[in-house]
């Protein structure tokens, strides 16, 4: 009998005995592997919290109850639970339901997540909201040991442990990893809690720390949260599970199951084969280690993404050059500019979505000071899968008001590495914006030379009439297609800052009109640069900025997604003549 | 004998036998006093921490050991000892010395600070840095209790307590406060561990915890780090201080003498008179207040800022509903949006500046959600006597770019009231940003009432030809100044995001030339916003965009800075002739 089958909402689960949910649990996890085998997502964390789900659904009463799952990427279960069972083979897939918890999906999610640590302030906010309400309702964070790193999340149980009067409960979920092994002196508190939790950080921040409880004995899990949902005040239970539980070989590698493409269970993912072609990622990864060889004075810095950010080989190279700081993108930053202060040469390898989280310290303790910091900002633009919440679309934006400041988009590989190279010997801060995965067609050669690109040049790649095509980064590749199609001439602009002036007071001489394209924001974005300097030159020439438009957009392939907004060759060949009128394109295209 | 003439630097300082210390502070603290009495500037702070930077420069050597002074605002003795003490009747003005430890400013100032809590990420770097070059050289970080509520002082902590063979030491400036007493459940920690300092929170981080010693004492100080000079690993001692100390007016009322004016120390401040008129703070504050009565679902939030952000009055009127979260930005904005989340209206007071430290957490878990917060922007623009560090230059440029925000600057006192009501029942993220003091002229009367403006319109207050000026926020004044000079048409524009297209388009219909002008960063600002509305709707017309340029504004008189950039009337009476040519110009004048 399949217990989950009947299992449409929350209330469903609860009229089951208590003796039938370790059968429950079976099933569910057995569910999970077939359905992330079958669409790709995360795997060890969503099999690691299968009882989790099944215990807080049993004894708390959602929506009334509130319950904010950290970061999100282990909230299958919940899914599955809350009425998504038959949606699961559309995950994450465009159109489908989301690898996160989503306001809009399901009156169970209570608060959006995905970036890390923002679990207990939303929970905090709950409850809080629920007691001047007048509401006898419970808020629930659900949040990893990893996340616990951040400080957003010590903030949050800072205030939580003066809140006496709260009903209000953090799940600490110990797995002793982030994506990667977790770092820093909590993660060792948290290993003698383990042992021997009498006085804990936790009760010195005001919280009743319960446990540790096996996160996966509902036996235990059970009584412990029906009794702490009797309790007024923040409390903490201590949960220790495995991430991968019950599929060997994520247990085995959880940080290698941590995400997932489509594979067969059996036979688990396919071995590690060269790639085809490098990600830039990868690009980042070698380059950073052949500098590195070179001088002596790069250090390079992670919050929490060795892997993701491709430095493994480097980790395992200069371990006393590498630094994980854990899930801290303010720290890494201000650390960055400490260790600059101190004559050193950083790099910080960042997301652009983490980015944002670390704003003022580029600004304040980087920027300001002019210190020699090398950002390089990987996942700018689309990243598919993951959806809004990770896209890298504002970092343009939001980086090129910053003074002192220099900012480049690669366009491809090769170019990626010269950026880097760029940046490093700018002796100042400089970042280099490249977007997930591989360049586009069959990719390019990329010397081994560490050599950089002349600072704030241009180059035009294609000569053309009628319209020239500013190209930044990513867009380089379809402005070309769309160029060749209309006769367009099409530069690479390399440089958001400092713009080319020369280049674009020779192309705007040259031309009736101009575009420019990039894998950004529109609004505030290069384009918009752009659109500044012609007017500061006094040079009053039509001009079209393509990018992304102001909205969040959600998950989805990432080829998809951009042709959506009209950021393939055909679309901004369409958007050109659009706007500038066929008749005028088609000349162009005689001209050219 | 003034033993303080005699010390330049601080190996002069390390010269005079202990027994002279005592002296010494006696007469430093008088200078401090009397200084800050002649310049204005931050009183208690330093008032606290004047045995505290004698026992430091006795005990370390600078520059070769390095001091991050955490918010620097109790740095002054720390800058008289190290050659500074001739220039202090200089300090915050215009080509005087920074308020804060500047690296421009002298070898001893290691690090510039001036946001909370980046002195222990910032040592910590500079000791690994230290590590890897083989130097014997200390990092000491001094961090007020306050600023240890902040998630990045955590973040710094959970490495630094790893990090077992540094040569670091954080000293835990501990004085119950931040600007108004500290909250949170570190405070009552803090409290505890005066009493009884067995196992501490720091010590559950891996520090070595030392203390508590009473910071007024050269007898404890010194010795205590001495002693803890000779250690490796990360130290950390805990200091009690009390903010004012030795200026019994400032130690009874510290929060009202954290930053002052010029005044008689023999009389105090002058008693709080009735200002003439009020500040936009003031106007906030109110606003508050009459719209708290109105709607019980409001709930305001300040991390750290009650006083600073107008919110005396409404604490007490709405204890309930008053949330002073601490120096925590970050948490300030994501618990804000789970208390959106569960039907409450949030209002978070918040400088400028200071949002650059939320700015993840107001995409991710507000705006992405679409979520019902409303944010008051204070203190944007220039700030002067605090300056870069505080301007707030940057908001217009990385809000504006985030899809589902609303974004209004204020022109006067009145229409500040109007946005903050258009904001608060708007359902949605909105945020109005407003300067720092009062607005220009003798004021406007402001309504009682709580009315909104119509979303989205801006208005025409002056009807020229030739020129239209459209003004954004605190610079309709100066603009309505210039346009008169000039003949030219002046808009209110009101709106950043989002943009009233139709004047815009009207304007640019009736005019030779457009003109945007804000108190905010050009580069990506609103000015930026309406040529992308031009391009957008095809408008090809000349535009000229005036607003702050690209390089981080130094301290000094928020007049004289904006005159300096041309930002007042006849700056940009000013660039407009040059841009456009004086007989354009002229042209207008006679034409209208």
């Amino acid at each position: 009998m399949n217990l989950l089958d009947a299992i449409d909402e929350p209330a469903d689960l609860r009229r089951l005995p208590r003796a039938q949910l370790t059968v429950l649990a079976r099933q569910l996890r057995r569910f999970l592997l077939d359905a992330v085998c079958r669409t790709g997502g995360h795997l060890s964390s969503n099999l690691g919290t299968v009882e989790l789900a099944i215990a807080l659904h049993y004894v708390f009463d959602t929506p009334r109850d509130r319950i904010v799952w950290d970061v999100g990427h282990q909230s299958y279960a919940h899914k599955v639970l809350t009425g998504r069972r038959t949606r699961m083979h559309t995950l994450r897939q465009l159109g489908g339901i989301s690898g996160f918890p989503r306001r809009s999906e399901s009156i169970h999610d209570c608060f959006g997540t995905a970036h890390s640590s923002t679990s207990i302030s939303a929970a905090l906010g709950m409850a809080e909201a629920a007691k001047l309400r007048g509401e006898d309702s419970h808020a629930v964070a659900v949040c990893g040991d990893g996340a616990m790193s951040a400080g957003l999340a010590y903030e949050a149980l800072n205030n939580a442990g003066v809140a006496q009067d709260l009903r209000l409960l953090v799940v600490l979920n110990d797995n002793d990893m982030s994506i990667s092994p977790a770092v820093g002196a909590l993660t060792r508190a948290l290993q003698r809690y383990r042992e021997q939790p009498s006085a804990t950080l936790f009760g010195e921040l005001g919280l009743q720390y319960a446990g540790p409880v096996d996160g996966h004995d509902l036996d235990a899990l059970i009584p412990a949260l029906a009794s702490l949902r009797q309790r007024r005040g923040p409390q903490l239970l201590h949960v220790v599970t495995r991430k991968g539980k019950g599929y060997e070989r994520a247990e085995a590698e959880p940080t290698r199951y941590h995400g997932t493409g489509k594979f067969d269970p059996a036979q688990g993912l396919p071995a590690a084969s060269k790639l085809a072609r490098p990600a830039y990622t990868d690009i980042f990864g070698d380059w950073l280690c052949d500098m590195a060889a070179q001088d002596q004075r790069l250090v390079a810095i992670t919050p929490a993404m060795r892997e993701g950010s491709g430095m493994v080989r480097f980790a395992q190279m200069f371990p006393s050059r590498f630094f994980d700081v854990g899930i801290a993108e303010q720290h890494a930053v201000t650390f960055a500019g400490g260790l600059a202060a101190a004559g050193m040469k950083p790099v910080v390898a960042i997301y652009s979505t983490f980015l944002q989280r670390a704003y003022d310290q580029l600004i304040h303790d980087v920027a300001l000071q002019n210190l020699d910091v090398t950002f390089a900002i990987d996942r700018a633009g689309l990243v598919g899968a993951d959806g809004a919440t990770h896209a890298g679309n504002y970092d343009i934006a939001f980086l090129r008001c910053i003074p002192n400041m220099l900012l480049m988009a690669a366009a491809d590989e090769n170019e990626c590495r010269r950026m880097l190279t760029t940046a490093y010997r700018h002796a100042g801060p400089a970042a280099v914006r490249y977007p997930r995965g591989s360049g586009s067609g069959s990719g390019v050669a990329v010397e081994r030379a560490l050599e950089p690109i002349p600072l704030g040049r241009g180059e035009i790649l294609r000569r053309g009439s009628g319209t020239a095509i500013l190209a930044f980064g990513s867009m380089l590749a379809p402005s070309l297609a769309a160029g060749l199609e209309l006769g367009a001439t099409v530069a690479n602009m390399r440089f958001i800052k400092p713009l080319d002036l020369e280049l674009i007071t020779l192309l705007a001489r040259e031309h009736r009109q101009l575009v420019t394209v990039e894998e950004g924001a529109a609004m505030g974005g290069a384009g918009s640069a752009v659109a500044e300097a012609l007017l500061a030159a006094g040079i009053v020439k039509p001009l079209l900025t393509l990018g992304l438009p102001d909205l969040f957009i959600e998950h989805g392939d990432p080829a998809a997604l951009l042709g959506a907004v009209g950021l393939d060759a055909a679309g901004i060949a369409a958007a050109i003549r659009q706007r500038f009128g066929m008749s005028e394109a088609r000349l162009a295209v005689h001209a050219g």
